[in-house]
């Protein structure tokens, strides 16, 4: 931990719009999604996911996803992005306006299946067709792999197993993979040497880490990911996330106490800590299951 | 952070009885302390601080020490310590029957007046004084430091000043030294490099370090520590503690929390992690601080 081995500076991904907000029984009133992304902008984030290209019959929250995209305040240098669950849904974002979408699938079959429905095969046959139909309208992909530190159904998920997928995600064109621990089931140590073999096997995409809340240990992980080298990490403004449906599911590594975290070590996020701490309280105000 | 650089034990330190309970407002019954003591025994904590030996107009909290330590059953092997302010309390924690007691000083001149009205240095002839008293009676005597991580009133405090008090407190007879972040003003940067500098300064004493919370930040600075080379860590079940007088005064690292982190990471504490679990469970159940 020598200040000299570790970066100066570090992105985070913010994913509270999209992540945090997408299980929420209650509708929230688009204008307060709208107020939220603006004032993330506000706080220096550059990177956000602000809604999602779904069907409202799977996620009714995120029925009012164009409406967000073309009325959040879009500021030079920032990148608002989505996620879509297939080619329907970026065809959606492609026609929303969209310049970059993310694409999700678990590196489990069993939560693959769960989740979206399809084989890990499927789901990797699916966005290498995203990617193809994505650079002909000149989109970006950043992918997620899900399950990337053990699965709530499999238990144990083979590294080298991540790490292919991540190769292969790169192999369609993929410039950005995220890797999830969806459930809060990652320890500093295989925080440590998942990131770092994934990244061993990729030739140009970067690499992430989403880590998920466990009583605190998600500080740890992202620490232990930072000195594996890793320099991208997603979080979500107030801790958000969580499904109270999926027992194990909690919410994302709050953005705030990273920020927090990350600035007290001497390491830039280019996020201001003041103004971040109050999307976590706006954040919280719109959500009911911000403390799980 | 590879497995091999990393020990394969490591100790905690238990001080929920004491620092956890030490500012309830109601008087817990005695009863209830020492079924909590108890719980942690069988738990497999080794090391339990159980209460303070100080004058109940300053902790009426802590007014049943000697019926505590009388009655709770002690299990060989465990040692059970208290904290004791000055000589006054170590003739009580001695007339118990203690064989160890632990005292306490501030690094910082403002915090130590305010916490126990006296100057660094006469804390330092005290502390002196009780190892001499304690050694004639063949009495062990940790050592806190506390806000070696920052001050709350004056914000940073030389790490060489930390390490001098360290060395001086070995000097006196001190036998382990633990560093207290008294208000969670640490970060895994200064949780790795306090603690290596005052250990490099140490020729036979242990060091710990005892975190308080900060949003989980705790874990980080824990996982700091121990990449640094420190094997023994402070916890209170529950992550109790915290003043609701002392603003900025954050409950301890949650001790069931930490074990499930090393334990993940292939680290050994000894300690049950279901068993250690119910002893947070019920320590909360004690306390009306524990959601600070």
């Amino acid at each position: 931990m020598n200040a000299e081995d570790l970066p100066k500076n570090v992105t985070i991904f913010e994913v509270g719009p999209r992540d945090g907000l997408q299980n929420e029984s209650e509708f929230i009133p688009t204008d307060k999604k709208i107020e939220f992304i603006n004032k993330l902008t506000d706080a220096g984030c550059r990177r956000i996911e602000v809604t999602s290209f779904v069907h409202p019959k799977w996620v009714p929250q995120m029925k009012d996803a164009k409406e967000v995209f073309s009325r959040i305040n879009k500021k030079e240098g920032v990148v608002y992005n989505a996620l879509i669950p297939n080619i329907r849904g970026l065809e959606l974002a492609i026609d929303a306006g969209l310049k970059e979408v993310v694409t999700i699938m678990s590196s489990s079959e069993s939560h693959n299946k769960k989740n979206i429905n399809m084989s890990v095969d499927e789901s990797l046959r699916e966005i290498e067709e995203i990617n193809k139909k994505a650079a002909t309208f000149g989109v970006k992909v950043r992918s997620y792999i899900a399950t990337s530190f053990g699965c709530p159904i499999e238990g144990y998920i083979d590294p080298e197993k991540v790490a292919d997928i991540g190769a292969a995600l790169e192999s369609y064109g993929s410039y950005e993979i995220s890797l999830g621990d969806t459930t809060g089931m990652a320890n500093p140590m295989s925080a440590y040497s998942i990131p770092k073999l994934v990244r061993s096997k990729l030739k140009k995409s970067s690499l992430a880490v989403h880590y998920h809340r466990f009583n605190g240990m998600e500080l740890a992980n992202n620490l232990a990911s930072l000195q594996a080298g890793i320099t991208i990490f997603d979080g979500a403004a107030g801790g958000l996330g969580g499904c109270p449906y999926a027992p194990g599911a909690t919410g994302n590594t709050a953005t705030e106490i990273m920020v927090e975290m990350f600035e007290r070590m001497g390491i830039s996020t280019g996020i201001d800590i003041e103004k971040i701490k109050d999307c976590g309280s706006f954040a919280k105000s719109l959500c009911t299951l911000c403390h799980i």
